[in-house]
């Protein structure tokens, strides 16, 4: 059987599938590591393929995709639709004629703030789909990731939005600095975390000095590597919820994001006071997509 | 001509020797990159032959050593003097028998300080050069660097430090993360610096949207790499002047770093009001070797 549409989550590292050949729920999952960061401009229609061709039938398939397939490097870009406004949908989607006519590819947008500046690519998409299950929502959400997202939401629309580069500076810190001497292992310590977080929202400009001091607390006193790591997440999420205050002080806060990292934030912020509803980052992108396919059948 | 003694720093990525055949100036410079890190255990007496011994007499010749070397992963553990003390001297040193006879080496130790827990390896030789030549001085030491050190002195002694991770976070970011898209080349921009330190010093809890912007203000507003380095610099010292306040405000600052990096945090400096006296970091771990000889002399 054919798939009537492909729904298409295409980033940095990854590329994957849903096929639906009815309504509302996907036939399969597919998934590859043809990210948009491994690929040519001519690399992305055979990974497409190579993915997808089994499901395609003689007709024009639709095709819908977000993430960093639409940026400037990627397949075509697709201009950024703006804040405030309205999550992309098919209508402001970028239509891409493929070398394969089974292919009718739209590439949806991220979204771009003037100021402070800003931008997003994937996450609009599970801001759509959050938007389609709840579309009288007044407040924020938190997308945690190697680049958080906060954005505060009031009548379907994005109103603002800030990036914070917290999931990245985990990775370089904990495996390329010389913080990684005092890491092994994946284990984890709640107390250390929480610590941590309270210490930067009272003086978020430690970070500098608190960072060394895992690797002196190593060499000095024996700090184990799952109260290193605890401790180094908790500084940097710490840091990122002092700067994110204005966002979730006193807000309805919604968390979109994978179960560990977003339990994190969740844990964070119920120091803080905030009860956060949780939802599965995945999910949110695949409601996003069927979303934006009911708007291509409206076209 | 034989040296009379050798000064050596032996950090993590280099080896430097200094030649002395009469008392007061070195007759040679020598260097290599057979740095700590880079060594086996068994690899450090034949790097530093490899350096020194055409300089070696008959008679065993003073080998002074510090840096890494003392680490302990380096040739032998030279324990931490603790702070608050006098930085180490000849007194303290660690002795090391060479399978060479014409080795009389000595390891400096570092310094360490119990709460908050930190440690320095090297800069505690810099700090003995500088007072060596002011003895009464009474003011905070900047040492800027891979881990900066902010270092408070009084009567000869250290009376507590803080180290920084401001350099190593600069050359993760700027070389290793989504920011090191807008880094090419290494011009520099004054204005963008200034800016950049006066708002870590009013709003350090924004470091981590602070960070993301210079990717988004380069995708929209064609940020300059020149604009984005300097500012990414100014984040950075400016994270730093924000936590070690207590250190530099109304205190006399002397600064010892290389001429370019010293001179960016004597500009931040001064946009703050503190006129800071500079001072070369060569020069100062050169004095300080000089002054462990002395002592070595007099036990």
């Amino acid at each position: 059987m054919s798939a009537e549409w492909i729904a298409v989550d295409w980033g940095t590292t990854h590329l994957r599938a849903w096929i639906f050949e009815g309504e509302n729920t996907p036939a399969h999952s597919l998934s590859s590591t043809d990210g948009m960061g491994s690929l040519d401009h001519d690399g992305f229609e055979p990974a497409l393929l190579k993915l997808i061709s089994p499901h395609l039938g003689d007709a024009p398939t639709p095709v819908i995709c977000c993430g960093m397939v639409g940026a400037r490097q990627g397949w075509i870009e697709a201009p950024y639709a703006k804040v405030p406004g309205s999550p992309p949908n098919a209508r402001g989607a970028a239509r891409l004629v493929a070398q394969d006519p089974r292919l009718d590819v739209r590439i949806l947008p991220g979204m771009s703030q003037a100021k402070p500046a800003d931008v997003m690519r994937g996450e609009e998409t599970q801001i759509a789909g959050y938007l389609a299950a709840h579309p009288n929502f007044d407040g924020v959400l938190c997308l945690p990731g190697t680049h958080s997202k906060w954005a505060h939401i009031s009548a379907g629309e994005v109103v603002s939005f800030r990036t914070f580069m917290t999931g990245e500076m985990f990775a370089l810190l904990s495996k390329n600095s010389v913080l990684r001497h005092g890491m092994a292992g994946d284990g984890w310590d709640d107390a250390a975390f929480s610590a941590a977080v309270d210490d930067m929202i009272s003086r978020p400009q430690s970070l500098g000095s608190d960072l060394f001091s895992l690797r002196a607390e190593g060499l000095l006193n024996g700090l184990s590597s799952d109260s290193a790591r605890a401790r180094l997440s908790g500084l940097l999420i710490g840091l990122e919820l002092a700067a994110a205050r204005p966002y979730w002080l006193g807000q309805a806060v919604a968390l979109i994001g994978n179960d560990t990292l977003a339990s994190r934030y969740a844990a964070a912020l119920a120091g803080q006071g905030v009860v956060a509803q949780m939802l599965d980052a995945d999910a949110m992108t695949l409601a996003g997509l069927c979303s934006a396919h009911k708007t291509l059948k409206e076209i």
